[in-house]
């Protein structure tokens, strides 16, 4: 461990070099015209694996972006995990917002401000570093593998079948991610649950061209107001969607466990003034916390119609569009609940307009049991590192692609990230806090060495 | 009358290419962008007028567009006539629904195809050319002031203050205006009343950026629904607006009223063919001509907020924003709908966004009475052009500054459109037939010729 710290120390200036190195890389897998950056941040990656001791790195073409994969297999009898990251990253707009350029990293305050400082870049990086620093001491505990994609924050579409192709090469014990937050170095926790994602785009078209709202205004079907009638009726008043079917599946959670979520410490004030909001909105009968973990939630992503420029264009629109997310708690299907969605919203569409609704992308919701050797080998390196042990969260976001590897190659995923929520990732102004990246490479190591002792004793 | 017809004969050509002229000056209003073009085609209409026999011909600066103002004043015991149009027009986009270019006017099928075909160069250049020929065939018979403004498609802000300040200049007996529609040349109509109008911008504020929904959603009101939410609640389920005090100040028009009205021929299906939807609206109770002709209504113009592009990105937009427009029938005063609408969509916001609201521009509605010389001589141009009486309409469109004319001149106005609706104005794809524009330009001297022996009798 004391070696782990002064390897840190000693390189610490060429650990930052190379993940500014990393984050330079536009890999913003939204728009299609970045194919090459994909490329060259995988090849960077493939290079820092290769360099830092794989026996094996190569970048996997795949119909979309590509796939890095690295191995260092040490000892048959030893478990193996099976490292899963994401060089791509969220688009940057609205660029105005930003303090610093999104891909020019700079330190301020003691944070990485960039582009995937944090989401996944940074934390990822962590995964790397250790790995390096694993080899450089002599203190591999245990095989490894790393799983490197691209397409993480648009829908991870081939990695099913990057899975699926290579699933033999990828035989694990665990998958280990870095991609979450905790609370805070004062109250370090382990996100134990995520929750599912459903994501659909709407539109609706009515005559078929721009009209002049004078003249056909009272006669012709708005699409915009239609629109907007239409996602008014997903939820009701008490902030339950009101998509028939929707709860259906919907585990509700036990008086014991609502209690022990509610231990984990939660300041309304501090958490409205880190979003500049004067009031929280929550489903009645939930606390925050819980209209954030455990319950479902529908959220329009992005609306758009008519005319959007400066001044006043009277107009009655040919059409309007909405991009509109569902976050899943276990037992709810992601495509299940695109499919009642769709269906309820095109029952809600008047005569004279028409629907058009297609399911962009989604995966389940995940739950991790606590008492696993993969679930307390994390709660053990936390507990070192902090000296405190870590509580179990149930977090808002969606990693979709844990439910496909549980589904494709067996494996549990463990979440052991070292973000925080201030750090604003996929907003403007993003950050990673230097203290978490070099905390998360010491964790790393020891979940590692704990890993392996725990499933010798198991 | 024969004299005209073969003047125009003779000069077709020339008249199409000076039309075309005018037309390939992008004088688009609604971007700050094309001051230059605004110049050049006020100067282009000042030329005109010189060369057509004004005695006087200016292009007046204004804190807006310019105003071309042009005169000749024959004999001070003959009645004068205002003709009132406007160079500007309406942006052209979306560029890619139009068949040809629309700066570059195209003869097919008997019509002009350009923006500002119809609305309001074409109907604008008729009065140019009938003025040209009275001069030419020594028949004006009234004396005819020009007042041509360039800010009609973006709020006429500039012309209530030119009209203050040149009120001693302008003094005329009625305002002649060609931007309306008539039904059919089968079916010719006068425009005898126009809806008012109400603009108005929104724009819901939620978290100080954009947030990750899965994070966040179900504990930060997200301001893209709530914007949904109020708009969707400014109609109720019979079409009515919901708008306290909306409805205080309109006029319900009496059974016979409606009767008459219901006179003119109505195809719903030809209607619904020739936008493209399979279903009309209508206010309950009030039928499809009733719904823009004498009711008020509410449209959303555009709406827009948080991600629009391709692809999936999971935000909880900061903010989201809608124009909504309001056509009014007599009695209601633009401003105060406006401070009604504003009013009650605050009223509708929950706790955890803020709203911003302002009033964009609007004017009064406006009712012509039937039994006076002005309207009289419409009606007897029509019907010797037409060999028909031509109906009176009430049209769902609006010129909010004919109530500013009324105001500030005390001059009531006319309408003498020439347009069909087919013309799409405002559309892609806007054009104008040969045969209105001809038969506009037949029209007018003759206006001028019984409109000067229906003063003189009275």
């Amino acid at each position: 461990m004391e070696n782990i710290k002064n390897y840190i120390e000693t390189n610490r200036e060429r650990f930052l070099e190379e993940l500014f190195g990393l984050i330079r890389i536009h890999s913003v897998s939204a728009s299609a015209a970045n194919k090459a950056d994909m490329v060259r941040a995988a090849e960077y990656i493939r290079d820092l694996l290769e360099a830092n001791g794989a026996d094996r790195a190569e970048v996997y073409a795949t119909p979309g972006n590509p796939v890095v994969y690295g191995e260092k297999m040490i000892d048959p009898s030893l478990p193996t995990i099976l490292v899963y990251g994401h060089y791509d990253v969220m688009p940057a707009e609205p660029l105005d917002k930003w303090t610093s350029n999104p891909f020019e990293p700079e330190i301020r305050d003691g944070k990485i401000w960039a582009r995937g400082a944090d989401d996944d870049k940074g934390q990822l990086f962590m995964h790397l570093k250790a790995f390096e620093m694993m080899n450089a001491t002599g203190t591999l505990a245990c095989n490894v593998r790393f799983m490197i994609e691209g397409e993480e924050e648009a829908g991870s579409e081939s990695i099913a079948g990057f899975c699926s192709e290579y699933r033999d090469m990828l035989r694990s014990d665990v998958i280990l991610i870095s991609d979450t937050t905790m609370i805070s170095p004062e109250m370090p926790s382990v996100t134990s649950g995520l929750r599912g994602l459903s994501y659909i785009q709407v539109e609706v078209e009515g005559p078929d061209r721009d009209l002049h709202s004078g003249i056909y205004g009272g006669a012709v079907v708005n699409p915009c107001n239609v629109l907007c009638d239409i996602i008014s009726k997903l939820k009701d008043s008490d902030g339950r969607i009101a998509i028939p079917g929707f709860y259906d599946a919907v585990a509700v959670p036990t008086d014991a466990e609502r209690a022990k979520m509610a231990e984990r410490p939660f300041d309304p004030e501090k958490y409205k003034q880190a979003v500049g909001v004067d009031a929280l909105a929550a489903e009645k009968g939930f606390t925050t916390l819980e209209s954030t973990g455990i319950r479902p939630t529908l959220d329009v992503n992005g609306i758009w119609g008519g005319y959007t420029g400066e001044g006043a264009k009277t107009i009655l629109p040919a059409k309007a569009s909405a991009k509109i997310s569902m976050r899943l708690v276990p037992y709810q299907k992601a495509e299940e609940i695109a499919t009642l969605a769709i269906s309820h919203i095109r029952s809600l569409a008047p005569a004279g307009v028409r629907v058009r609704a297609e399911y962009l992308h989604g995966g389940e919701a995940y739950v991790s049991p606590l008492d696993t050797p993969e679930y307390l080998a994390a709660e053990k390196a936390y507990t070192e590192i902090y000296g405190r042990k870590p509580i179990p969260i149930r977090s808002g976001g969606s990693i979709p692609i844990i439910s496909t590897f549980e589904k494709i190659l067996g494996i549990k995923s463990i979440l052991m990230g070292f973000g925080l929520e201030s750090d604003a990732i996929h907003s403007p102004n993003e950050s990673y806090p230097l203290e978490n990246l070099f905390a998360g490479m010491r964790a790393i190591p020891l979940y590692f060495k704990y890993y392996a002792e725990l499933k010798k004793k198991g």
